[in-house]
C-alpha cells in the first residue's frame, strides 16, 4: 500500500476515507482534520483562551498537541480522580500529562478532587447509590462540574474535551436507543454556553476515528496512558462502541455517516425544538452557581454535601 | 421451565416479556397480544372490511389465522410474483397460501404478476437496473403498488401487512443509519391514507418477535413455506435484524424497547412535521392514478412503460 500523496510507502490504510498515507503525510493530515472540524462547526478562533481537558490519554493529549502545532492559545487541565487500580491509574496519567506540557512548554492546571472536596472517586464509587450503579455516571458527573468551574474561574472562553468518533456515535446509537428527545437535541460537536454558569464546550475531534487518533498518537511520539480506565470494564458505551466496530468492519464509513446525517438532519430541522424538555426547568445551584435541573442542589453539590452529613453525624456521635 | 398461568412444562421462554408459557396459553397469548396492538393503534374495528397481504410466510399466514379466530372479516392477497429459483419458492408458497384459505372456508384474491403486467419479478430484477442493483427494491415497488390497487378495487377499508417486530426494527436501524426525516416520520404501525388514492396500511404484529411468531405457526400447525426468498439472502435488511440480534441476545427487550421508544417519542412529537419534506410533492400518476413523489408516471408505471416501448422497439425492428 502507498501514499496517496507521494507514493512511499503508506503506514495507515482508512478505507472509510479510501485514503492510505505515509507518517510524514498523516502527521501533516491528521491536524488539517481537526482544523476543518473546528471552523466548520465554528468551535473557536486564535483570539479564544482555550482549556484543554487533559486525561493522560491518546485523544486528549493528541488534541492538545493539534491544538499547539495550529497555534491556538490552549491551557490543559488535568483532574487527578484517585483511581488507582492496582495500576497507578491516576498517577501515572499525570504523569504522562505533566510531561507533555513540561516538554511543549505548556501550562496544565492540576485539581485533585480528594484534595478539594475530600474523595476520591474510587471512594465516591463505594460510598454513593449512583457510584456503586454505575461508577461512570460518578466520575462524568464530577468531571463535568470541575471542568466547568476551572474554566470560569480561568476566564477560559471555551472549553474542549477529547471525545473522537467512536465516543460520539456510541453516545448517540445510547441516545437512538432509547430516543430521548433532550438527549438527541443536546448532542453535538458544540454545546452553546446557553445558561448562565456556563462555559461554551467543544469536541475538535468528533470527527476522528478512535484508530486514527491512536495513531497520530503513536506515530507523533507522543507518551500516554495505554490502559482504559479499571471502571470502565464491561460499560455500556463500550459495549455500543463493540457493535458499532462490527458494523464499522463490514460498511467502511458507516459510523461516520451515522453520526454525520445525524448532525445534518439535526442542523436541517428534524426535531422540533420543544423536545427538549429539561430546557425550561434549568436553575442555578445555590451552592455553586452552575445551572442545574434538580430541585435545591445541583447533583455535584449534593453528592457531597451527603458526605459532609455523614462526617457531621460522625462528629456529634 | 413451567408456564407462568398453569404450571405445565412451558414450551417457549420469551426472556424479553420474562414470560414462559405452555402450547395452549401461548397460543391464547399471542392472539391476545396482538389484539392489544390492534386497539392501541386504532387499527381498524370488526366493522372494517380488511385485506391481508398473504405471501404464504409464516407472518402474514399466523396474522391472518388470528385475525380469523379475533371474528375480524379478513381477506387475503396472493401475489404470484414468479419467482422459482429451483426451488419453486412462488408455487410452493402460492399453495400453501390456498390451503390455508381453504382449509378455513376464506377468501384468497390471487394476482399473478407475469400475468397481468407481463414480467415475473425475477425478469424484471434482470431488465432493471433498479433490480439488477436491489432485486428487494423492484419486489417491494411492485407488492406495494399491487396491494394498494387491489384493495382499492375491492372496496377494502384496511390493507395488513405481517410485518413484525424485527422487520420493523431494521427498518428503523436503517433509517437511523441515514436519519432521513421523512422515513423516520412515515414509519409506524399505521400508514394513514392521506393521499388520494391510497388505502390506509397497518402492521398488526409490529410488537411480535419473529421468533414469537414462529413458534406460533408451528404450535398452531399453520403450514407455511420455510425457505427465505432465495434474493433475500445478502440484503441489507437481513444484516440489520443479525446486528440487533445480537443486540437482543446480551440485552433482551432492547428489540422492542428501541422500536416502541421511537413510536412514543414520534406521538410526543420529536420530530418536526416539516422534516418530512417528500409531503409536499406528492400527485397523481397519470396511468394508475396512485400518488407518486416522480415528475409524470409512478415508479410501478415507469418499469412497465419501459418494458412495453422495448417491446414496440422490436416490433418496429
Amino acid at each position: 500500500m502507498r501514499c496517496r500523496k507521494c507514493s512511499e510507502k503508506a503506514v495507515i490504510n482508512m478505507r472509510q476515507h479510501k485514503l492510505a498515507l505515509c507518517k510524514e503525510h498523516y502527521l501533516e493530515w491528521v491536524p488539517k482534520q481537526v482544523e476543518h472540524t473546528i471552523h466548520r462547526y465554528k468551535m473557536f478562533t486564535h483570539q479564544d483562551h482555550l482549556l484543554v481537558a487533559v486525561s493522560g490519554g491518546k485523544d486528549s493529549l493528541s488534541l492538545w498537541d493539534i491544538l499547539w502545532r495550529l497555534g491556538y492559545q490552549a491551557d490543559g487541565l488535568y483532574i487527578g480522580l484517585g483511581i488507582d487500580a492496582g495500576i497507578n491509574y491516576s498517577n501515572e496519567s499525570h504523569r504522562l500529562a505533566q510531561a507533555y506540557a513540561q516538554e511543549h512548554g505548556l501550562t496544565l492546571h492540576v485539581e485533585d478532587i480528594k484534595a478539594k472536596y475530600g474523595e476520591t472517586i474510587s471512594e465516591l464509587t463505594m460510598r454513593t447509590h449512583r457510584g456503586r450503579e454505575k461508577p461512570c455516571s460518578v466520575c462524568g458527573l464530577s468531571k463535568r462540574h470541575i471542568m466547568n468551574r476551572i474554566a470560569r474561574e480561568g476566564g477560559y472562553t471555551v472549553l474542549l474535551t477529547g471525545h473522537n468518533l467512536d465516543d460520539e456515535a456510541a453516545v448517540l446509537f445510547g441516545n437512538t436507543l432509547t430516543w430521548v428527545g433532550s438527549y438527541l437535541l443536546r448532542q453535538g460537536p458544540v454545546l452553546e454556553a446557553d445558561r448562565p454558569g456556563l462555559v461554551r464546550k467543544v469536541k475538535p475531534l468528533c470527527r476522528m476515528y478512535e484508530r486514527e487518533m491512536a495513531a497520530y498518537a503513536l506515530l507523533r511520539g507522543i507518551n500516554y496512558i495505554y490502559a482504559e480506565c479499571p471502571y470502565a470494564a464491561g460499560s455500556t458505551s463500550i459495549y455500543y462502541k463493540e457493535l458499532l466496530n462490527k458494523l464499522e468492519a463490514d460498511r467502511p464509513g458507516a459510523k461516520l455517516s451515522f453520526y454525520l446525517t445525524f448532525l445534518q438532519a439535526k442542523d436541517a430541522g428534524l426535531f422540533s425544538p420543544s423536545a427538549d424538555v429539561r430546557a425550561e426547568y434549568l436553575h442555578s445551584c445555590p451552592s455553586c452557581g452552575q445551572p442545574t435541573s434538580a430541585p435545591g442542589l445541583c447533583a455535584f453539590c449534593r453528592m457531597f454535601a451527603q458526605n459532609q452529613d455523614l462526617l457531621d453525624d460522625q462528629k456529634v456521635d
